[in-house]
């Protein structure tokens, strides 16, 4: 058991994975200069660990042994709040952007520890095992784990075994007394080009038909047959004065195929289980929603705190409706924060786990997502036109323009030209460039979009309660 | 220290006050047609110290001697959240209709409670054991105590000394030796018609020249001088059938009048101290806007078991678009519920008083003072046009008209005619009524109106560090 | 060929008519206390056609002979914005309530008008004679006609047939050489109390299996075996100064019974032309959702107007919120006035009939009622919480009160106590009460909901060339 | 006078302009790698005049002369919509951005033309036969004009003259008998790097004090002194597989500095007048709010087309949530529509120039602004998270990727792979890119951002006369 450090992750990464960019086999995702990017971002999570100044939040000490304490399996709310506080850390850290290599992973092994726990008390013993031995290997290895779970669907509205070929949702090709041979492949797999393990879980319930589909298992992800197309989304050559945030931090996703991989026995975490099937990719999303709006927190103190700063550069700080404006940034914010908070004090603690209040979780999910755009509209406007209509670096340098650039870009008093454009220019990567837009579908799509918060937040409140009480007091 | 009875309550109330209705004195409140309704409503408080099932929550033993819970001071987050727990069950019983005869006179209690210690701090010790000794009488005595708050104002873009006449706000028109003489008038009273104190607050900070205006105390209503005008508003002959909850339950507010009244030394809080009043106002808002939460919480459940039963009569609960609808009343509902918990939980210790983090408070009372109009709306769209367009009470009874009623008004399966107009009915009253507009006014304007709570949060948000983290990002 | 003067009107009322109030038969509607005031506000159509003022709008000069502007057949997009100025005036003249006892008769005869031409040219001529000879009596009488359309409906999941009883949709229990025998009730049948004659027409598209439900016909209002049962809501009793609109502005629903009645052949409009059923319901709206538009400008002129006035009796309309709420206001009412006038500007002829734009028409609709709670929200927080908490008419008056309430109660400069309160009343009428819940359930209900406006604006939309446009773009 | 044939356009740029773009001055904008693009999306303009499609709206003949329609003066509310029509027309071909390079110019030309008459009226008939020259010169030599209106500012909560230093504002640094010096710089100056003139208007109303701000004028874009530093934002290679949209089209925006330009007396516009800046600035702002609402038309057809097709080819358009989202973003559009179309219609006539509605025109973009992020929103809810991880352009031809994407990227039932991303795609360019955060941008801040629009919406909005109808229903 010993932490790894950041270098150490970096080097581990050259393990010949078939990871693609723009149609060629990349060599070293490290030294990529895109993937480098995300690369470099997660490995924000061992410098952490390194950091004194976190190292009581991000690291567990076990006896003699220390590991990191996204692998500690939260038993109360407490561990609860911690583990999202960490998140949000490492999330300000990446400059509002996910680190996300151990939160994922992490979430899943918490779903497959409960979820492997029913299926022994319900008479099958084997995954419990397999499981526990898994996450021991992860936490002790200190490993960055992926999650593909999304499956590429073809036609939405049809079942797996409806579409025009089988491979639409992953499923099981081939049985083997060792093990398995899976086909098809997963989308929006995030942080897959720089983790060492994948998990691969089911995307929704099973019926009879879908047995082969009813598979979970995880594997090193540079086992053969597995392929990682990353997408180039947002990855255009950046410098930091332009795009303070995404220059440098990034996330990668992948087409995540598996071009009939072997998994061996004691990889296989559900094989042809349909009634476990949407439990478990249930259980996972109960934690990973927490997760999701723990590291939303500090991109929404990004947008309160930008554009506070950038009313500020521009002299507009006590105009009536821009404090109405900003109040409107900070009640959101708040509310996010306090539901989530309160998400955590009131969990639920199910075969030894605490897990976050799922109806809290899913309405500040839903809060955070249906009010994203708004937020987003409301920074732009403090901030300006200048937003896309800005200088550019270069011209803050160059002999030939930066008197003028110089001269006429400042603000009020106490913002020169550019210290108001490092500002605007913080909002405009935020918010109006390929990184504002990632962010919007983000907020839209990840971790499950508005219809599944929706229908979660429906099953989980208690409107016979309040029905029931209405009833009473209409008399009938 | 002993409990009141429900009876001793309202014979306490024949004492000779001066209540004008439409014009004419109320010889005994508790009898008269309208404001009855309302000293029947407000027993409700002594019915449930008596009552097994609450007695717990709403009583306290202090040694052999008994008071009533909101006579508590709170002094830690688990206090707070059962005082909220108390004042939402109480109104609950209202049928979400606050009680609020020692909800709000115990938060004026808490403030001036709070004020009294930093003015002794500050070297004027004297308001501390007035406020102490009249804190003893009311909780003693169990005593129903208003707050009287809101002044007139005249035009409102003016203060108090540069009205067309000096009294448009309460006054001190006369400093005596063994007390103070007063003038004014303060609107929206609520209770004050049926409670047996009346506490006077300063509405808002004072300047300089503002002086005879810093003015708090406490009279008996029947004090000589106190003529409280009572508002008519939704005083209609209701029967139950057709308005379930207003029929019973009513609160009274008034114009409270104070012509030249004498207040004694001992009941003078505040004399002329501007420093301290635009704070004493403030504190009392911090206790008040969370009693405010609370008792909304009722109301909240009611519009999404109304909504949910409402549809279920119907027979439309499966449509899609009412689900959507039912989870926005239930995401709303959750959402402040769990912030005022929230807010309970973490709590600021001032002066040894736990006060609601006031930040959550009044973000969480501004989600549901903004989202309260939408809110009604879905559940108007879910009931129906009967809302107002439904039989009378009459129509199932009489011989001329009730096979019609009873064979055209079905609904779904389980839901006879009567079944279903009486839960419409309970939809009326609640969203499309009188009450139902009374219940809109009070979202916008009760404990502050939409400005002041977020001329609030915009205060207690902590702009200073998101927008440092800005900065930091932005390398500036 | 004669127009009616409003005595006229009110005496052709005594006819026998079977009205149901609170369970008992009404003996004469117009001098019942409640009916009354309807047939009084419903005098207001006869009153405009004598007044020189609106002689030229109300009234169409036909050779020497004249008749009500209702009744003339729109040709082209003048004709409609005519109809929707007089509709409008008269809804003025209502103090925001429509009158309806013409607008609501004629939306139905222009739609039976065209179906009739419609069967006619598809081999079914009798209807069209039928459907000529009953609207020249209705026009050359001059006669208030209602609609009766929407079903009771029982269980709203399931068809007519599918029912407890097969009387939930109005249906031909017989039919006779002479005409046919028709069972059944309708709800929501505003001013059928006042009117003349009733027309009924089906709610829905109706099935094979439904053939005894699609079914339209013509009766007076006073025909045996008809039943009104007529609405309580918001009939308490009221004063003008508390209440300066409802006082003397009333409209009437009624559940109204078909018990066996008879219909004579020349009076019925469709017969078991199950492909005709749901066209004519369709058709019917496509006017009905003008006139709903139309009627609504009034009291979308009115919230901007009473907002306005009561913020500067206030003296906050100076106040940087106040202007952003007011503009919010003003900017609502221009949208719904500019698309319905857009509305008229771009009809389509159909059979000769100018029918309005029926996209802009439902967009104008949704838009108006998915806006109104906010609109009355923002109406509210102007007024302030007097709304509900203000004085009584006879506080002004009495002795013992009156000085009280001149002194305290008055406003900006200007604005003495008696001018403020009424101001605040008539907002308190509008959006706080009986009166204001009426009108919010009429935004969401009448004219069909939310969900049928948005189906009807989903199919007239023209996703074909948008989508077109976006793949050519797309470059698929 | 005759038209310019795009290759004519193209080479009239090449004039010795002074741009710079990242700190270079560019040699040749129309080879320029990111400029060139903009240059070849302007010389649609050009194109269109040619094509047989649009000769008839683009091009007004006068007896044997031709000339732009964006030159012809609109006399009438049909010569609005047509010159609506065309900005729709050349910005659908624009693929969503609009072109500018006459539409800009011509708004300001229309301005000019009127406060050159209003001020010859006054007794300085100086400016208007300049005007009149100028105009002349631009629409016979069918000329690309921009305007440069947005000052830099400073401390946007200071006036011309308070700033850190005295070219915050553009001004009149020397006043000589053949004409005047001007000094200062211009933010937001849209398609100048591919203009011929560029005209100077000054930005708000001017006081006493703010005498040599009040200056406008026009000059070639390469005249001495003239500086443009064009910004980088979105420039980086695309192609129009993962950007069909911006991978072709692009506008420029520059600050423009006038560094000590010499302005010829025949081009100055005003000088010195400060009673008239104001109203040239606001009536500009009248006309080009109507061009901006006209070339955000086929915006809005491509947000509710690309929804639509985007659900198609994900298979879930029958989803009543999906009907929900379109049905939405048609009754934006539709509103958009309607509303700019009732602006032609309802035009005043002011020295005999058609003026668009001013009410009509705010409240439309109004709307149009206010609500752009959630259609936003909606539409990346429709097409899903593979808008941003979707696979690259080289991923569909490259043998190691492509069988994978072919196989696996596939929709509903006729959207292989290769279609179904390219809709995808459209989506991700649209809304969540580089060019969807500048779209955004605009929305928020083109042409006056949302507190101008109110502003003049509550200016122009008749208060008084719905004041007046509720002062009367109030009986006051």
């Amino acid at each position: 058991m010993a932490l790894m450090t950041p270098e150490q992750y970096k080097s581990s990464l050259r393990d010949g994975r078939a990871v693609f960019y723009r149609g060629e086999k990349v060599n070293d995702v490290t030294t990529h200069p895109v993937i480098g990017i995300a690369v470099a971002h997660a490995a924000l999570d061992y410098r952490m660990a390194e950091d004194a100044k976190y190292r009581e939040l991000a690291v567990i000490k076990d006896g003699g042994a220390e590991y990191s304490r996204y692998y500690y399996i939260p038993r109360n709310g407490g561990d609860l709040r911690k583990r999202s506080d960490l998140i949000a850390a490492a999330t300000r850290e990446g400059a509002t952007l996910v680190v996300l290599i151990k939160e994922i992973g992490t979430d899943a092994l918490y779903a497959l520890t409960m979820i492997g726990d029913r299926m022994a008390a319900a008479g099958k013993p084997e995954y419990r095992e397999r499981i526990a031995k898994f996450y021991r290997h992860c936490r002790d290895k200190d490993l960055a784990v992926c999650v593909a779970q999304t499956d590429v669907k073809g036609d939405r509205a049809l079942g797996p075994t409806q579409q025009d070929h089988p491979d639409y949702y992953v499923r099981i090709v081939e049985e083997r007394a060792d093990g398995i041979v899976v086909r098809g492949a997963k989308v929006h797999t995030s942080v897959s080009t720089n983790s060492h393990e994948v998990i691969v879980l089911p995307t929704r319930a099973m019926k009879a038909e879908d047995k082969a589909y009813a598979v979970a298992f995880a594997v090193p992800v540079n086992t053969p047959g597995v392929k990682l197309i990353a997408s180039p989304h947002g990855a255009s050559h950046k410098n930091d004065f332009e795009h303070p945030i995404s220059a440098k931090h990034k996330m990668m996703e992948t087409l995540t195929v598996f071009d009939d991989v072997f998994v061996p026995k004691e990889r296989v975490f559900l094989q042809g289980e349909i009634d476990y099937a949407g439990l478990l990719a249930l259980t996972f999303v109960r934690f990973h929603r927490f997760t999701a709006v723990s590291y939303k927190l500090p991109l929404l103190e990004m947008l309160a705190g930008a554009g506070y700063a950038a009313a500020e550069a521009n002299g507009i700080l006590r105009a009536n409706h821009v404090r109405d404006k900003l109040t409107h940034l900070a009640a959101y914010h708040t509310t996010v924060r306090g539901l989530i908070a309160h998400a955590a004090a009131t969990c639920t603690i199910e075969e030894g786990v605490a897990v976050p209040n799922t109806l809290i979780t899913n309405v500040a999910k839903y809060h955070f997502a249906h009010n994203y755009h708004q937020a987003v509209q409301i920074v732009q406007d403090l901030a300006g036109g200048l937003l896309v209509t800005g200088p550019a670096h270069e011209d803050l340098t160059s002999e030939a323009t930066r008197n003028y650039v110089l001269k006429y870009m400042g603000g009020a008093k106490g913002f020169d030209a550019e210290k108001r454009l490092r500002l605007l220019n913080l909002v405009s990567d935020l918010t109006s460039s390929d990184y504002g837009g990632y962010q919007e579908v983000l907020a839209v799509h990840a971790e499950g979009g508005f219809e599944a918060e929706k229908l979660q937040a429906y099953r989980e409140y208690d409107f016979k309660t309040v029905a029931a009480y209405a009833r009473k007091i209409a008399g009938v």
